[in-house]
Order: structure tokens, then C-alpha cells, then sequence
């Protein structure tokens, strides 16, 4: 007979699998859920708030992905691109969406500024390198997320004159990484 | 010279389409634009207030459309269904969601009811019948609808024991009609 100790930790562990295993998939999720109980983290980026509203890798979406960001006055997100549509609503708060809609060159370029701000809407044309911040530094900015083709490929630019091929794949991102794994690579 | 009325008439005329060659493009819009002060109407539909904060015909999205609807009490959709994924984030109110999750079979048959509320979220599987009501007689609900593969193509049934094959296709849906040309039948 297993010791009382060995048996402990036995269900411990099995007891944190099932943990995981739900949390990385929708059943046992009721079809309702309230947006305010579902998971949130900031992934380990200071300033933010995400929720996977509707996912691919949680929820089994495979054409649209629904995200909750808030980010609290200074932050945003890194300088990006991905080739698929995105739509923000703003539902508080106020900011800067950065633009290189001349993305079409070898490095982004300077980006445009455009002031967004609660009740606004925006898409970012597939492909062109963008940033969202928050620049009021007395509120938190809080968006309605939305993108096709998930789970998102970004690819991350230092700077705005980074050349496109020197960008960094983020594959799984942030909000992906604990549930999707990625293959392994060929070791030949 | 024309006279000074064909003169008013052509200068409306030119006036008109211009209103409405702007109504069905993205052309002249800004990036970031006002959902409130985009256009809003009922459609025909009573109790609803539609507003397409992203589309495919006015906004040339080609992979997610997202829209901004109200119910007042008592009004609701349709019962129907359409092969891409829809995703509904509840801002206001509350109400009803009826899904007939076996719609696998003949007709929809008897629905599930499920209660929505401010702050819940919920997506409805590709080609399920659906339906959501403002079932609350004291406050109006409201949504944000996103939708994959847009222009949505509905198919909608009278009642939840109308035959598949007897729902009637609406394309285009109620809020393309204006700006999105089916092409003419062939005649032969």
C-alpha cells in the first residue's frame, strides 16, 4: 500500500492536470460565461489586463478570436504585424493607435498618429506595422479586440526602422503559450 | 443654356450619388471614426438599432464584421442560422438566447434556452439555429455581434419545426441591402 504521503501527492498531481486540461479547453465552460470571471493575466507585460473573450486555442474558434485588453496609463502593445484583419472598439478611456501604413517598404517607417478614444473604432490593414498606447496618463484604456485567422502569428519590431525580415516571430503569443504547443522541431 | 430648374435637377442628381457612393465606401471616412455617429437605422425590423461598426461592403473587411445592435423589450432576431462563426458580447441589458444545438437533424426542433446578461459573452456553432430575444421588459439590450466570412448569408425559418431545406436564404442581409448588388439572375 502506497504511504499516505506517496497517495497525497499522487492526486495532487492529477488533480493539477485536470486543472490544466480544463483550462486549456471548453468543456465543462458553461455556453453563457461571464466576461468578468473568465481568466486574466498580464502575461508578464506590466500595464495589462488580457482576457481571451472567444479563442481558438480555449474556446475551438477557428475564423474569429475575441480579446478584453485594458491597459493602465503608459502601456501598450509592442510594435507589431500580423497577416490578419483587426478590429478595435474602444470601451473606455482614451490613447494612440501608431500607424505604418507604408509598411509596403523594407522597415515600417514613421509611423501616423491617430487619437482613439472611448466609442471609437478602428481596423489595422493586414500587414502594416502597428502600436496601440495608452497616452492618458490618468485613465486606463479598455478595448474590444477582435482578429481573424486565429491563433495570431505577430511579429515583433524593436523600432519602427527595423527591417520587416529582421521582425521576431511571437508564436504561440502571450495568451497562447500555455495551452498551445507548438510542434517540435525536426532535430536533423 | 439649360434652364435654371434642369440645372437644379442635374446638380441634385450629381449631389445624390455622390451621398450614396460615400454611403457604400470607406473612401473620405476617417481611420478612427465615432460609433455614434455612424449611420444607424432599423431596417425595417422593429425595436432594432443596427449599426455596422466594421463590414465587408462598407468597409471593405474581408474576414470579420462587426456590428452594434440594440433590442428594445420584446424584440429580437429571427430564428436562422448561417455557416460562419458568430461571436456576441453583451454590453446592456439582458435577454434570451434559444439555440437548437441539433440542428444536425431535419428542422431545428425545440430549442435550449440560456439567459444572457450584461458582461456575458457566448458564441453560437456554425449552423446552428438560433435565435436571441430582449426578453427583459424594462431595459433594452444591447451587443456587439462579430461575425466570420462576411457578407453574412442567412437562412431563415418561420418557426423552430420549418425544414432546413425550407428556411429562406436573406442575401443580401437586411443592412447590405443598399450598398451590396446581387448579380442579376441569368435569364435563359
Amino acid at each position: 500500500m502506497a504511504s499516505p504521503c506517496l497517495s497525497f501527492f499522487f492526486i495532487s498531481l492529477l488533480l493539477t492536470t485536470i486543472a490544466e486540461a480544463s483550462h486549456c479547453s471548453i468543456k465543462g465552460l458553461p455556453l453563457v460565461r461571464n466576461i468578468t470571471e473568465l481568466p486574466q493575466n498580464d502575461y508578464g507585460r506590466g500595464g495589462l489586463s488580457h482576457i481571451t473573450v472567444a479563442g481558438s486555442v480555449i474556446h475551438g474558434m477557428r475564423e474569429v478570436e475575441v480579446w478584453l485588453q485594458t491597459f493602465a496609463p503608459g502601456s501598450g502593445t509592442p510594435i507589431h504585424r500580423h497577416s490578419c484583419e483587426e478590429v478595435f472598439v474602444v470601451l473606455k478611456g482614451s490613447g494612440t493607435l501608431y500607424l505604418a501604413s507604408s509598411s509596403h517598404e523594407k522597415y515600417p517607417g514613421q509611423p501616423q498618429e491617430f487619437k482613439i478614444y472611448a466609442n471609437s473604432t478602428f481596423h489595422v490593414p493586414v500587414n502594416d506595422a502597428h502600436q496601440v498606447q495608452n497616452t492618458n496618463e490618468h485613465e486606463d484604456l479598455q478595448m474590444l479586440v477582435i482578429l481573424s485567422r486565429p491563433p495570431v502569428k505577430v511579429f515583433i519590431y524593436e523600432d519602427w526602422f527595423m527591417p520587416h525580415i529582421a521582425a521576431k516571430l511571437k508564436f504561440p503569443y502571450y495568451w497562447d503559450e500555455q495551452c498551445l504547443q507548438t510542434p517540435p522541431k525536426d532535430e536533423l
